[in-house]
Order: structure tokens, then C-alpha cells, then sequence
């Protein structure tokens, strides 16, 4: 993810999460609703966005791969390169029920935005 | 941090987060409020633990490199090789006001949990 240089590289996840995401049109998209880590090297994977439904019900989430995103000091959220048709498509899952991360869904959701699969 | 094998390597933040803290005595230290990221690469740097205070006023929060925890499955939280005298000294804040997360803070803190600072 760049950013903008500030005096500390680090950040709470708490901040992270209910940020907004904007494609590059500044469309908002969704929020962060939460991380999706590596539990052995601690790696971030992926920001999961939600987006959809109405007062939680119904709720989709995105995981976006963290490498797809970038953050926006004018905007103050998170930008990443799809429209709002292409987010049709995408990779998604209901607020409660979980997929297997396992490398063939990685590689589903790194090949949808274009993101190497590492 | 090490964990025993499961299908998939990637845990969601909010899984994270509430998951308590141990020492290798068993005694319960406290338990994981958010975690602390490098905002560019996605790394997570510290989880933050919560301990004291009650309904979270007075509540301390002490971030711990994320490499000095180790996952225990049969007691479903982290291990940290501090003791509760220990934890009388380590680097810690209070809820709602923040350090600068800076090289130097970053050294203090992985210093007093024996964890390399990278």
C-alpha cells in the first residue's frame, strides 16, 4: 500500500478499519471491515471491504489484496483500480460465512486485481 | 508467532482482537485489543494488549512484538514470556492517547520482550 510520508509508518487497525474505499473515478465503493493476516509471519493479506446490505443484514464482503491498494490523503481512504460493474464479479462472500483462504482462493482473488499471487 | 498447522494460514483481525494473553505460568496477562501495522508493506508490527482498568476506564494498553507471541491451542490464546512483575515495567499507554510508533519507541519495546528490532 503507498501512502503519504508521515512520522510514523505505523498504524492501528482500528484506524484501518472503517475506512472508506474509492475506485480511481472516486466512486465509493465500501469500508474496511476488517484484516485477513498471516497467522505464522504476520503479513497482511488482504483488507476485507464491506459493502452492500442494510444495517448489517445482508452485508457482502471483498477481500481486496493489500498490494491493490492505496491510500488517499485527499480523500482520506483507500483507492483501488475497479469499477463498480467490475465489483459484480469480483470475489465475495456473506457477512457470517467464511471461505477457506487456502492458495486457490488467494490466487482467485490476487488474479482479479491483477496482483501477483506471492 | 507460531500456531499449530490448520487448513488455511490466514486469521481475520477481528479473531485477533479479544483473544487473550498469557505468560508461560498460565496466569492471564490480559487480552489483544487491535494490532499495530507498517502501513506501506501490511506487516504487523505489535499486537496491543488491554490489562487493568474496569469497562474500560483506566485501561493500559501494551503493544508486544508480534514475533515475542506464540499461539497456544490447548489454552485458545498467546503466550508471552513475561511475568505479571515484569509487565509492571514494560512499555505501555493509556487507552486514547498514542506514542509515536517511532524507531525509538519500536527499540524500547522490542528490547524489553528480547525480540530482534528489523
Amino acid at each position: 500500500m503507498q501512502t503519504v510520508n508521515t512520522a510514523s509508518s505505523i498504524i492501528s487497525s482500528s484506524r484501518v478499519n472503517g475506512t472508506n474505499v474509492y475506485n480511481p473515478a472516486g466512486e465509493k465503493l465500501g469500508s474496511i471491515d476488517s484484516l485477513m493476516l498471516d497467522k505464522i509471519t504476520g503479513q497482511v493479506r488482504y483488507a476485507v471491504m464491506e459493502f452492500g446490505g442494510f444495517l448489517g443484514l445482508g452485508t457482502d464482503l471483498y477481500p481486496l489484496p493489500w498490494n491493490s491498494l492505496k491510500y488517499d490523503p485527499n480523500q482520506g481512504g483507500y483507492v483501488v483500480s475497479v469499477s463498480r460493474e467490475q465489483l459484480d464479479n469480483a470475489p465475495r462472500y456473506e457477512s457470517n460465512t467464511w471461505p477457506d483462504y487456502n492458495d486457490e482462493y488467494g490466487r482467485r482473488v490476487n488474479d482479479y486485481y491483477g496482483v501477483p499471487y506471492v
